[in-house]
């Protein structure tokens, strides 16, 4: 996968700003992981500056981790204008299922239009599948992988979106094409917010090539960094830091020797 | 202390779903900390959003570290609703005494009436018992063994809580029993957020045991983190990765050689 | 510059309680960061306690990073209270320059009279005296050595406080001194709120010695930090964490041999 190498390159060399609007959990931790790839990021969510920030960034991120209403109008306006601005706009509807703030939040959202891509587990993403009559909507439906395909294949085509199903597997589509990536490790699951860094860095990437590509190269570089950090630390406190050195020390090299990305059929 | 041990195995058994309200700064380390024990935490301060998290919560964390007048506006609720559901509430009183509002604030959640485990430090217990009449409101009172032991029995009578008093030596009673938890480490102080920790870890503990026992196996098994993350790392930095790191490695093992705890007479 | 080694035993034996109203990214950070030193940290934005708490601070930080209305109201307040009651006040006005209303709310806190010391980069500053009408504000403005002496120059006569300017090298001025710190490294740059810790630890020194020698103080002692940090860990993760432990082993010996700092002309 040449392209997810070059990607990188190109990122780095762009170091494109990444506009987040995302939870409080995770600021500081996507922060760091977009500087440790070699991005930049900036987080503002205030209504007066929204169109400033967004003219100025490459792409805008919106995570609904800790929404509120005040968090959700600045969201609605900063999606309105990246949208105006042309600007690809990521989507993480984190916690959609288990409240019904979150499902409805994340769902007026896509019904907006210009999401350029949906990023989510797949609870998530069946949640907000369910909610539109596909399948009903559960947060905590155990993952199968299988379903998890079918999932990203149905959201890119409900939400007219590229949408990336993470999990055991991922699989991301864009309606018509699927990637299956099989980066990553399970002690992800052990550090909070490690969903949210490949979502911020799924902005970075959209800077640097279309969607589809773009989400595939932030899950695939994302996971080999996961993979190399743990075979470093084998306890989540030592394994999170890691993380952040590979993400910096992540090299075609690497890519070339760990990737496991393949296509596949619908 | 066998509990302790069964405590924790039953713990990562059934990873309990433990909901925050919690202030800023610690929001991160926080459900690092739940992550690394084997529990799950979730962060929702919305008020729409309260009843459908709590609903599927184990139990309630109410932190008032960063306090606002929206964010006390949504932990009372938070609070109302966890009562009616019969939830468990742990309240970390942060900064109570230091400011009016804080000591306030935490009064007026005991005054509720359904505060499962009040977890605060010795200044912060005394500012509380202070307001009530009891002893004088002082922050920044120097830490007494002695009075540290009664402030806790008060406390619990006073609240009609469990009540874990924490300093050098840890007091936890019922407003009957008493325990004394020896175990943790004085570099705990050179990190933010690590009573926030054993705050949310009481909460993740709750789920599994009665009040009185959930809220020493939290305060055995966190020392001990802490102990193990000194031997390995005496500098602040590095000793907060490996709290986690040790917060994941704890076993019944380490718990049996190492616990300090004992009742102890009024 | 025996004084910086002074200021540090002076600091870590008042332990001076800094409190910050900062942004959401940096939070732990800087908290961290302050702890590490010798510190006390406290973070507090509600209006209602904003009195309480800074009358038993020794200074207050204020750091523009993910301003909203709400904080800002709070902000102005903080800075009006600290004003009244003679704490010193560090503001950092992150982004200054990136949006009309990062600049123009910190051009309405310097104007408020007070700040006791203004800790911003390159593009910051530079933005802010355009948009009082010396240069022209840009925030990508490439760094320049000669530049950035005069930046501190002008700003500290401008907004009549202490400025520091930080870059490869940093400048202060207090209007007629300037001090050139050579201290630092360039990995700070992939870490997120290095700056802003470096406020923070300003905000420390400001309780212990006048302005600009606090300003220069924790610039120096950061810097130094970094390049510790630096010869252990050579990726940004570890680098981080590394960061602290060198906070908290800085000394008298490490200062001596590593700052570097002198008085330049004007």
């Amino acid at each position: 996968m040449e392209w997810i190498c070059k990607n990188l390159e190109k990122l780095r060399e762009k170091r494109p700003l990444v506009q987040n609007i995302t939870n409080f959990v995770v600021m500081n931790t996507t922060a760091n992981a977009l500087l440790a790839i070699g991005a930049s990021p900036v987080m503002a969510h205030a209504r007066d500056e929204l169109e400033d920030m967004i003219k100025i960034a490459d792409a805008l991120v919106v995570n609904i981790g800790t929404l509120d209403e005040h968090w959700i109008a600045s969201i609605e306006k900063a999606v309105e204008i990246a949208s105006e601005l042309g600007k690809p706009i990521i989507l993480d509807p984190v916690g959609a299922g288990a409240t019904r703030l979150r499902t409805k939040t994340s769902l007026k959202l896509l019904d907006m239009g210009d999401i350029t891509i949906l990023r989510g587990n797949f609870g998530e993403i069946k949640a907000l599948l369910g909610e539109h009559g596909k399948t009903r909507g559960v947060d905590s439906a155990a993952y199968d992988m299988e379903e998890a395909k079918k999932l990203a294949l149905e959201a890119s085509k409900e939400f007219n979106t590229v949408a990336a199903v993470t999990g055991a597997v991922d699989y991301v589509s864009n309606g018509r094409d699927i990637y299956a990536v099989e980066n990553g490790h399970k002690m992800l699951g052990r550090v909070t917010g490690t969903g949210c860094m490949v979502t911020s860095l799924t902005g970075a990437f959209v800077a640097i090539d279309e969607p589809l590509r773009a989400a595939v190269s932030a899950l695939v570089i994302f996971g080999i960094a996961a993979e190399k950090a743990y075979e470093e630390a084998k306890y989540p406190g030592s394994f999170h830091v890691k993380l952040y050195d590979w993400l910096y020390r992540m090299d075609c090299e690497l890519i070339k020797e760990r990737a496991k990305v393949r296509r596949v059929e619908p």
